[in-house]
């Protein structure tokens, strides 16, 4: 048995994997550059079968659970041992980008390939996981797959979610060929030795650092919240302004508070965002009667998050009150923060370390199916620059050396685990 | 000849008008009590076809121009002078009600009826319009029939007016059976004698003051604006507060700023709207990186209004600088305020007068399709009360009593000025 870690020599397939990669980016619901592949649409299931193609080439062992996420192993020499994990997401969210989540799932198959062309036997097996819905696009709810997988949802509440035109999860499971009751996804104790994930960046951290890689020792806990307002219509023309209900304004202020808020926390890792605003009945000369927000609001402390959603409540009411419009304020979904394992976390710095690559240790503001792995495995992800800190759009970017500086990462650190 | 105004005796047939006003409600793109009937729609056009068998019905004659614009006469003993003109519009906007408009057309056919069956024969003809388009929903510009008749927009604008779908105008009316060329639609010069719209009062003045009547001395500019803003997307999670450029940000601040200019502008009359307002890409954990507003403008005073204007404009441009988000600020279309004629205005007050209904003088903060009349046209308006001031909305109402008192007042204004 070869011995594990920089001791062996990998050659990653940088053309292949960038070649991989853009091929994925054109199974997309709207036209290059942008990538779109909503849970369950024609392009996601179109995207799935590309991801088994890939694995399938890459010799790997495939498997999919009753909510579709796909698993491709390569069975070690003690197969009763608890396996390293690795793997992202592969739907994208409207108008983005191809390589977020893609290249967590496309770099890992590639980093097994990699070992295995480079003689490397595994003890406890490799295995990567194509996670369902990392996104909330389709039901408001990210990170379906992984939350099944850690029991961090109940089966009750997963069956019934429902998207905008009011079609559940388990019609759409089945519909997409999905089998099995769905609590058989939640994963056994233990099933995961460690977990690592792949993902780029989303920040502007490593790249204005000029650091390759990043190791992810916290990853903020987001939360979402929907308020749905109702004011008085009435023509633009004839209701005189002291005597209007207008639920656009009350929502105007609203998404400034959210603003305020997440500046004024006290903390630089609070972010907030209004990403969905709609109005009704959005005609020019019509008083806006209706506004929904779905806003955004994470911290890599719970506490700090907390204040700041307290904050935007009690503004929100205070303008709602004032301008005589009824506010239902709801929480989407709330995840406190995860904590990497220190022990994984050191030996990726390790890794680094030893194939010569600075890094550094940092907060992941974005959320991944790790923040729900992180709940039932030792957990960490390693992060590789993206142009800008750009995500969730066409340009977002990161470099063919990046990514195959990453995949190098993950094969030695899952190859040091997995012995 | 009888002689003309309330020394003849008219009996309006209040019943067989609230009949023919919800059956015409009931022909909407959407169920009762909706009533939305969109330019050139399937709805628009069966409303149309309702109209010509009601106009038909009430022994009218039947014209309609090159732009949908529908004129029912009653010949009058000497058809070479100026007609004296009527109408309004049955086009109705997402959402609204059966009164707004649909009153000064099938209430003017019904005062012609009524005249009719009291004797009444005209010396100047009496001629009632069903202008096309009074609402801007397709266009995004209001009254265009009526625009068109006064020579108030080129043939060559309205030609290449598009909408949301890219449709223009002239490809629209064409496949809705229009015929000849738009620049038959310009009235001849004095072709109306004088001009006097039925209309809902849609503020709630009358109704407050419990007054049936109101005369129109002056009619609100309207005037509308879009605003295109471009900032920066990214993932919700990972870009900071302090390096964002939020598109829906800078919009929340315009729209704040559009109330703030118009509560300030020194004018009880001023009213400024944001009535359309869209966020790109518009999920839940994407920093929005566009928003489109269209914004709505009125005042009864030229110089308030434009002082409001630059109002908004500054605080719209001082809000995108500071937030690094661009701004394509646009008129769609801004008109002066119009005045009633005086002597149609004493005419109408006269009436009322003699018929015993109180009366009061006021100020019309919608605009309708008098606004562009008053342009070649001696014109004047008839206000009866609506519930709460409503409209634009299902819940809109004129008690059928209020109905007949305008069409009573209608009909003796338009005898009197038929002699």
């Amino acid at each position: 048995m070869t011995s594990p870690g920089p001791d062996i020599r990998i050659a990653v397939d940088s053309a292949g994997l960038q070649r991989r990669i853009d091929e994925l980016a054109l199974i997309s619901e709207a036209p290059a550059p942008v990538v779109t592949r909503v849970l369950f649409s024609e392009a996601d299931l179109r995207g799935r079968e590309y991801v088994r193609r890939a694995a399938r080439e890459a010799a790997l062992t495939l498997r999919e659970d009753a909510v579709g996420n796909l698993f491709a192993r390569w069975e070690g020499s003690e197969p009763g041992l608890a396996a390293v994990g690795s793997g992202s997401h592969t739907d994208a969210i409207p108008n983005a980008g191809k390589y977020d989540g893609v290249v967590g799932v496309l770099g890992a198959f590639e980093a097994l390939a990699a070992l295995k062309r480079a003689g490397f036997r595994p003890t406890r097996s490799l295995e990567v996981v194509m996670f369902t819905a990392e996104e909330p696009t389709r039901f408001g709810l990210g990170c379906l797959g992984s939350r099944l997988m850690a029991g961090s949802i109940s089966v009750e509440k997963a069956r019934g979610l429902k998207d905008r035109e009011g079609r559940t999860l388990e019609e759409l499971r089945c519909a997409a060929g999905c089998k099995g009751p769905l609590e058989s996804v939640t994963l056994p104790p233990g099933y995961y030795h460690a977990f690592v994930e792949l993902h780029i960046e989303q920040g502007p951290l490593l790249e204005a650092q000029k650091v390759p890689i990043g190791i992810v020792e916290h990853i903020a806990g987001p939360s979402s919240y929907r308020a749905t307002l109702r004011g008085e219509g009435g023509h633009a023309g004839a209701v005189l302004m002291p005597v209007r209900h207008d639920a656009l304004l009350a929502g105007a202020e609203i998404a400034l508070a959210v603003e305020r808020a997440a500046k004024g926390s006290g903390s630089p890792d609070t972010v907030g965002t209004v990403g969905v605003f709609r109005i009704e009945p959005g005609a020019v000369n019509s008083v806006p009667f209706g506004a929904y927000l779905e806003i955004d609001l994470r911290d890599a402390r719970l506490g700090t998050r907390e204040r700041a959603l307290a904050e935007i409540r009690r503004t929100a009411e205070e303008a709602c009150a004032r301008r005589g419009v009824s506010m239902e304020f709801e929480e989407i979904n709330a995840d406190p923060p995860a904590a990497g394992d220190p022990r994984t976390v050191a030996i990726a710095q390790e890794v680094c370390a030893e194939l010569g690559l600075r890094s550094l240790r940092m907060v992941s503001r974005a959320y991944h199916d790790s923040l729900f792995m992180a709940r039932v495995s030792p957990t960490t992800m390693i992060f590789i620059p993206c142009r800008n800190g750009w995500s969730h759009r066409p340009e977002e970017y990161a470099s063919p050396e990046h990514i195959a500086s990453g995949v190098e990462v993950l094969a030695h650190t899952m190859a040091r685990l997995a012995v």
